[in-house]
């Protein structure tokens, strides 16, 4: 994958060992998909990073700035995967952040991933992972850059035809995947778990939570067992139904063709 | 503060931007103490990020070279405090670890920093944090560079008497300050929580384990009110006594002055 990275708006440059990014994952980022030159959940990414701003106590970006940043560094390709790092910026030893921190913004765009008609129509593999999340109220939802959960997680599966692993919180109540969030239909009702106390608040979740009626309520894997349909959402990947989860399968229905015609409509997700 | 960075081993190199340690706080780090070119804890650090490095599947550092490189850096400062990270290296998007990492090695070096006689004679304020540490047990114990609840811990605090802020777990249950391991004295028995759920394995609490009679058992905010002492640990800073904490007075007694005595002799503190 060739990807070109800025840092700080000029190409090529390279970080700061002394970055508290680096140091103690001291900062925030966003995948962002790009079609044709535009990013179609772009307020919903900035609302997101803005929030995590605020609750991490960092410096906000400059929105406009940013976006013509992230313009053209998607400009290269017609459908663009662009991955946002603000980190708190360099700082000396020890957690106390400096007074007035110089935040480091990173952009590294690629051409998006294609994703296959049939993962789109038939569905995708997955594994239910052993990792568990912790609970942690005051980082829970935001896309943060303290992310050894999910690489654990990830670890778990070597499989190429494993498109995803879902995970559970340490009570046993699923959250999410590793890198997208979930929707199960369970007795005719479209269900997605909380992320108050782990998980990340998805722009797709949100954008679905907004477009369809969606019950947000914990999910256990018993639900699992009986779920009638299963579904991803990621920026990226838009919606994706689960064919397998372990051997268990599942069959695409009304629910997520439903989410796929309505990220289709607003160009998350083109025709297949 | 002059700090002398090398990223593994050239002098003013700088990190790549798609290095995991930025992206998902993909990594390990250590906090060394040299004294005259020496690191009288040095074994102990080579076993947690040993540790750590198997834990997160990361590949061993060359503990020869490491150790070179350190003294090398250190050699400048009679007390030389050094940091040492140890990431997975630069990676693609997604949080698939490569097949085969490149890890980087950032070593920052600076003057350690001075401590007062008057903090290790009388002791130092501390604050009790708001901020809770969550329960994984994946994590526990590791040095790892996910530190945002520290970052959030430390945050509570601006006031320049005040040296460390005391940290509980989701439960209530005490467990360390923020860059610290804490010991109490309760009914004549030395006391120190475990970090099998949350917080950091510190090589100074391992090294009074090994040398001195302690029980490991969880301490409420109960046992802080009826603690006889209470004292902070740490690679850097030794063994400190706490002599306040919002506004509660402890005084320093035969317990830190047992811990201080040892850590005197094997050379992590100086006899004031």
């Amino acid at each position: 994958m060739t990807l070109h990275v800025r840092v700080d708006g000029a190409s090529g440059e390279r970080i700061h060992p002394m970055d508290r990014g680096l140091l103690y994952g001291d900062g925030l980022f966003e995948t962002v998909l790009f079609r044709d030159g535009t990013a179609p959940l772009w307020q919903r990414h900035m609302a997101r990073l803005a929030s995590g701003c605020v609750r991490l106590g960092l410096p906000l970006p400059d929105a406009q700035a940013l976006r013509s940043r992230c313009e053209e560094a998607a400009g290269t390709w017609p459908c663009a995967a662009l991955r946002i790092t603000w980190t708190r910026g360099p700082g000396e030893r020890g957690y106390a952040a400096p007074a007035s921190p110089q935040p480091t913004c990173v952009i590294a765009a690629g051409a998006a991933p294609v994703v296959a008609s049939a993962a789109v129509e038939c569905g995708v593999k997955v594994h239910l992972c052993q990792t568990r999340l912790a609970r942690q109220p005051l980082l829970a939802g935001m896309k943060h850059l303290n992310r050894l959960e999910q690489v654990l997680a990830r670890a778990e599966w070597q499989a190429a035809d494993i498109a995803e692993g879902l995970v559970c919180d340490v009570d046993g109540n699923l959250i999410s995947a590793t890198a997208a969030n979930i929707f199960v239909a369970l007795g005719g009702t479209l269900v997605t778990p909380a992320v108050d106390h782990c998980g990340v608040a998805g722009v797709v979740r949100e954008e679905l939570l907004s477009a369809l009626p969606v019950t947000v309520r914990p999910l256990t894997l018993e639900d699992l067992m009986h779920a009638e349909e299963l579904f991803l959402t990621s920026s990226i990947r838009g919606a994706l139904p689960v064919a397998e989860c372990d051997g268990r399968r599942h069959v695409p229905g009304t629910f997520v063709r439903r989410a796929q015609a309505h990220l289709q409509r607003i160009g998350v997700m083109v025709a297949v």
